[in-house]
């Protein structure tokens, strides 16, 4: 059932960092994200796919993780991602990072994520980075603006569904045995009734 | 395998009219809408569940259908939507519809559609609406943003992928035979090797 593996694909930020994924596990994932729908059937995207240990080592520090942590600055070293799919918004095929290409953006990198979680790698979509640090880096061509960061690995961590209060507190949490909670809406709170 | 749920979720836009969907699945469909990731965790989305017939006529005048196909004005009576889900920002929760929300609609629609799939309902993502007259229609309070209108059914098209040239045309084209052909990015026109 679908349900299991949308249920099972959440954001890991640890990661066993002696476990490499290989560019043909990536490769794979992208071509989920290929079969994605797309706006105006433009398919704008583009995607790096990042295995080296010197590249992966090079793009850590230029990311921004999990702001309710605020005690927590990160993975160490050795929790880190072992793979990052760099998502790309191709300027010669949309010009601009209209709303429809973060449609396309949240449909890929979901069908990419899924993709994973059933071979049992995690991950994390960071949005906060220097775009052009990350450009830099990578010796990006002009053409190509960076739109997302797909963190990924084999999770060291586990993450636990909680039900919220009647519009709670959306921060997730850590707990003292590590574990990651993540407070969800309840579906009454988020179904509206036709002319209620 | 997710693979195969993922190609066989594709756009369809004609429907068999006379076979309904009831509340209960929207809900179940709403619910895998709710497990995916939200960025910063806000989960601003809200859905409205459109079921009854008299409901679905009134909205769908108001949808723009497939700007491709320039001598199809969209499905005919009979091939209509049998159900929407209306997907809304909810200001309270986030206030403006920044790029991070459009992520979240790509990822919660995904889940939706896949789900549907999976049951054999098929649904079409339209962008091209008056917000302001599905507002007024649907009696929507200033609070809700509409934002994406799924419309959905059990498909009465057949929908093919294809193979499309380097940077070649995107326009998906109907055949004599009525069947949809979406042209698809090859894997090798949308990956970048780093350095490269």
């Amino acid at each position: 059932m679908i349900q299991d593996i949308i249920r099972k694909t959440r954001t890991v930020r640890k990661f066993q960092g002696e476990i490499k994924i290989s560019q043909e596990i990536l490769l794979d994932l992208v071509d989920l994200a290929r079969l994605g729908g797309s706006a105006r059937n433009r398919q704008p995207l583009c995607y790096m796919l990042i295995t080296a240990s010197e590249q992966c080592e090079e793009i850590f520090p230029l990311l921004g993780w999990a702001g309710y942590l605020s005690d927590w600055p990160g993975p160490e070293a050795g929790e880190r991602p072992v793979a990052y799919i760099l998502c790309l918004l191709d300027t010669k095929r949309c010009e601009e990072p209209e709303n429809e290409v973060y449609i396309d953006l949240g449909i890929a990198s979901q069908n990419i994520l899924l993709g994973a979680a059933e071979r049992g790698i995690f991950g994390c979509r960071i949005g906060a980075f220097s775009k052009d640090a990350i450009g830099r880096s990578l010796d990006l061509e002009n053409r190509y603006k960076p739109l997302l960061v797909l963190a990924l690995g084999y999770p060291a961590e586990e993450v636990v569904l909680e039900e919220m209060e009647h519009d709670g507190d959306i921060r997730y949490w850590r707990d003292g045995d590590g574990v990651h909670h993540v407070p969800k809406r309840r579906l009454s709170e988020i179904v509206l009734v036709p002319g209620s």
